[in-house]
């Protein structure tokens, strides 16, 4: 059966890509402070549109920083209430000469539209929007009633959106809370994620002495910072890629071997993931396959590295200071505060002589697992087999989106984790890019699980 | 005895102080090739300077990068000819906002001038100028012949005046070599150094995945160079401080049991260091004073690090590319290619799995030890003694002037080096300064020395 809101999302289609551009055109960097003006000028949009969709209540509430965007449509016959959540913050675009065409003039080339944020998570953000709109043009009204809630700090680790929820509980409440924002496992097979890895991250500032010194004069008769910080780093790993630091293991939840064998059916290519990121092979935890690892397993990994001379040529100096960026990804049970205490013990206890160690502690969330067979997964995944024509997988994933976890805990739903990107969509990087043809099966996909949940039971 | 010089020295101090300043205001930083202008208007500042001061064929002799400024005065009733040598570069100014004053506008505050090259060595070469001014003006004659022979690329290794030398070695030929560029023991403590630390140097460049990636989505799956990079340059050094490089010590030359009580009859004050510095506790190779760690044992020091980002804020990032500078400081009868080898090869070796590293040879110099029993060298000490009324010690320096060697090879002469800094005047870090009792006392000191050498015997 064809249903009426497919021929108007084919129809306006073009006019629904340029409206996308212009919203990806908007360079809404949380992570950077001179970027605070383009935070509001995203929100704004959304709230256009969002009014332009057919929504109701639309309103930009204020937080301690970035506004979150608010809307709702209540008149469903059903009872029940769906809640979207999504970001309009992006990350930040640096190495930008590694970008093909600018980071914020989105252009699309071969069918896939070229933006920081076209797939994290702006344009995913949008879809939502368009699917409620093409009910409300096509059907007069949904099927569910709906909730939005859009954020501006996800990218660095939501810290106002968890009381912002806390403050908001009988305005917010729903149902189910549905986030598009996670990678289907690859091109033409979509997936339902169950698990997110959560993060916690810190800074490490190594000081020596109180300035930069000649290397001849002082060389090997003062400690230095940058051999004291490498030291540090290289002790967080043991040779078989597992983290060394003591207690850091201990609330992981153990993989089930009928999770294993469900992964091992995926038939994941690694080989193909060698060769798309140029590595001779791949690495990380012994024991553990490439999907484990990233999805099921928790890391160190650092994110930066500064110290000393940088420029053209040799400097020999002895500098003063060093520093690095770590950041963790968890797993359900791990403890973010339980896990920044392990690692900023062992940075302590692996200190060499002679030098000066400081600790920032900076993001926290923590990690989300779902039971896979609750009603609103097998909702979802009924939708996706009318869009796709294709049996969803069931997965979970390596990247964190830090409130999600908050979130289910605090308004007590079920989360349905309903994304559309594809992994190699360079999400973080150059290049960030997303396939119309996930924009086109997506829009789909959203609109048939509105309905779907109508006629499904729970709670 | 009075001299005449002294007077004239001291008649002329103020205007001395403003012509230095002029020379120093000449940013002539060799290792970044902005200043390649600069480097032209510092060399054609001293030829102006030395055909005031009297000198004769003053002259710019072109290298393949920045030129050297010779020039001669051959009347001395004297069969004995000095070479004096310096450089007129500089070492960069970063970081700049550590300076009190800025780098390139000298300052005279508490009878010490600050400017990059106040002491190392723009300051230093001045002074050999002025002195021998000083003694035409006040005598008509030198009491030996002098030859000036002034690089402007000692800050990057000297790459171009080995071969200069070599091709002129009649124009250059002398008795002995001259060169003010190595500190004094401490303020009132003059000192002869017979011997000065080599040098080698490279970059070490680690390469994962092509191009950045999310550390959600890929993180402990994928190997990060700044795992990777860290883990080599912690490989590098034992728990003890020394090189962990197999091979790396095998070519020093042990210090001699009469060295050791030599250096401990300074009474060298290792508190007053660590005051000075601001650090707990001094750090390097077990087994050794501070002396004898920066003046007879090699070093592997990491000068520069960086990769991943580096900006406000956390990025979880998993970067494509970490890159490390490194220098050895060498001790007699370390090769530089010899350690070059053993290094490289230890990092290859040292190298996990998932990288990709290579590694680019920059800088080299060997070591340079001289018999501190030679007449050249105690006719210095009876100069200092003169000019400080205090005997000088003999000693060694960790720093490196990568062509003394060569230039004692090449001419086979001997090699003085007599200079008049002080620890603590922040060479080659900000706020570099001199204390202007040693550039009076220095100028005493060569004046002194030139009258000297006019009735030693040696070869």
């Amino acid at each position: 059966m064809t249903e009426k809101y497919e021929g108007f999302l084919k129809e306006h289609r073009a006019e629904h890509l340029e409206e996308m551009k212009t919203f990806l055109r908007i360079p809404s960097v949380s992570a950077l402070s001179e970027h605070k003006e383009d935070m509001k000028r995203a929100a704004e949009w959304l709230v256009d549109s969002l009014k332009a969709a057919g929504l109701e209540n639309v309103k930009l509430m204020p937080t301690a920083s970035n506004p979150i965007v608010y809307a709702d449509w209540l008149h469903a016959d059903s009872d029940k209430t769906v809640l979207v959540y999504g970001h309009y913050d992006v990350q930040p675009v640096d190495p930008l000469h590694l970008w093909q065409t600018p980071p914020f003039e989105p252009d699309i080339r071969d069918e896939k539209i070229y933006a920081r944020g076209a797939s994290d998570d702006k344009g995913q953000v949008f879809m939502h929007i368009k699917a409620v709109e093409a009910l409300l043009q096509t059907e007069g009204k949904l099927p569910v009633n709906i909730k939005f809630c859009i954020e501006g700090e996800e990218e660095v680790g939501s810290p106002t959106l968890e009381p912002f929820v806390a403050e908001n509980k009988d305005l917010l409440a729903a149902d189910v809370l549905v986030i598009s924002d996670t990678p289907m496992l690859e091109r033409g097979k979509p997936a339902i994620c169950y698990g997110l890895r959560g993060l916690c991250a810190m800074q490490i500032d190594v000081y020596g002495a109180k300035g930069d010194l000649h290397s001849g004069i002082y060389g090997g008769g003062v400690a230095n910072p940058l051999h004291a910080l490498s030291s540090i780093l290289a002790s967080l790993h043991n040779a078989d890629g597992r983290v060394a630091v003591d207690g850091f293991y201990d609330k992981v939840v153990p993989l089930t071997e009928e999770e294993r064998q469900a992964y091992r059916e995926l038939n994941y290519d690694e080989g193909a993931v060698k060769q798309e990121l140029n590595v001779s092979e791949l690495y990380g935890e012994a024991g553990y396959s490439f999907l484990e690892r990233t999805w099921t397993r928790p890391t160190l990994e650092i994110n930066g590295l500064y110290g000393g001379f940088q420029g053209e040529g040799t400097k020999t100096v002895l500098p003063a200071e060093a520093h690095a960026k770590l950041s963790c990804r968890l797993v359900a049970d791990q403890e973010p505060d339980d896990i920044l205490n392990a690692v900023e013990a062992h940075i302590h206890a692996h200190t060499p002589p002679g030098v000066r160690v400081t600790v920032t502690r900076t993001d926290k969330g923590r990690p989300f697992q779902m039971p896979y067979d609750h009603p609103v997964i097998q909702a979802a995944m009924t939708a996706y087999e009318k869009a796709y024509e294709v049996k969803p997988a069931l997965t979970r994933m390596g990247g964190s989106i830090p409130i999600v976890e908050g979130f289910g805990r605090l308004l007590a739903v079920p989360v349905v984790l309903m994304g559309f990107g594809l992994p190699g969509e360079n999400f973080h990087a150059p290049n960030e890019h997303f396939h119309l043809e996930n924009f086109d099966k997506g829009l789909l996909t959203i609109c048939a699980y509105l309905k779907e949940l109508a006629h499904t039971e729970w709670n």
